[in-house]
């Protein structure tokens, strides 16, 4: 039986845009394992009831309930250790929470209203209200001087671009659940927002489309 | 025969400062090989010269010269795989890539004064021409509200405190290169500088103090 993956929808059913969504959806393909998706909007908490957790993504395999993107990676690689290997190091513990505490809130920057303005629009006000209470002003001035933000994001990218100097992904030869963390920045962002933070010819540029191209 | 490692030192012999020399030399121990160092300054150039390379760590194991420290990491990996393992993963080298383009600029803006100041005389001139020219200002502008500048070094100490949350080293279970990569920024500002960048009942100064406490 195929599992079910609870994923973050905008308005549009189809604009799933969740970067924690997105390590889980990649770490399943990368496993070869079938699952099917259930958009989830902010706010359905009733949906999630079943599963203690109050945020998405949510995994469900059979009985077994699993929130929390690292969590899913790692309850994938124990209970499917014969399928293709997520090769987590313990390096990984450390990209991961950079990729959440410092890629991810410059990248907040970029796309917060973008973010706001792909909500049901239901949504939106409690959006609003949650986010301009836990960043102190509103979400206009937070995401005010765009050029300036990508900027800021730009010059945080550089270890990343270091690191593809000397090899083809954050995994090392072959993808690795790290590419897949920061492979989730990226589609979040691209997915929401017009603003492009990378050269057409620089090499973070193709690995990104190459990630993106992979099942 | 032992090996001989070219290690920065100060106007005093014994201080001995460089981040990627310490990186060496964690790694020379942990990998229980027997080596001397070599105090080399700033700028003492002709001493290098038979190696090809301007700058320390330089590693002479018998016939073989290796510059760079993690070039000496791979080195002695390669070379020796029957000692204990330094365990580099593909991810150590993201966080190779944002300790020296990350934590190393920041804390230097914290220590650059201290440097200047534990230089052989003679050395400082240099110094201050080299460095000031690359950063476009006085030393004194560039240190200028040192508060502020441990500030900034504490902000991005995130990730590393949240991924000690989860396991005891960067590593994992047990010391890995990662963490010497992390800890000869430490030393680095340690030792020249009296700011105090950690709280002391923190996980990272506990694990800082059990890495100095190692051979």
């Amino acid at each position: 039986m195929g599992m079910t993956l609870y994923d973050l929808a905008g308005d549009d059913e189809e604009l799933r845009f969740s970067p924690y969504c997105w390590r889980a959806k990649k770490a399943l393909a990368h496993k070869r394992l079938e699952y099917e998706t259930i958009p989830w909007r902010h706010g359905e908490t009733e949906a999630l009831a079943f599963s203690g957790q109050s945020v998405v993504p949510v995994l469900v395999d059979g009985e077994t309930v699993v929130g929390d993107s690292w969590k899913i990676a790692r309850y994938l690689e124990e209970r499917y250790p014969d399928r293709p290997s997520l090769a987590l190091t313990p390096e990984t513990l450390f990209l991961n929470h950079w990729t959440d505490t410092v890629l991810h809130p410059a990248m907040m920057r970029v796309v917060m209203l973008d973010v706001f303005r792909i909500l049901r629009p239901g949504d939106r006000e409690y959006f609003r209200a949650t986010r301009e209470q836990r960043i102190g002003m509103t979400l206009e001035a937070y995401a005010a001087e765009p050029e300036k933000k990508a900027a800021e994001v730009k010059a945080l990218l550089k270890p990343l671009r270091l690191t593809l100097e000397s090899q083809p992904f954050f995994g090392g030869e072959r993808p690795a659940y790290s590419d897949y963390i920061v492979f989730g920045a990226f589609q979040w962002q691209r997915a929401v927002s017009k603003v492009e933070l990378l050269e057409p010819g620089e090499k973070l540029a193709a690995w990104r489309e190459k990630i993106a191209g992979m099942r």
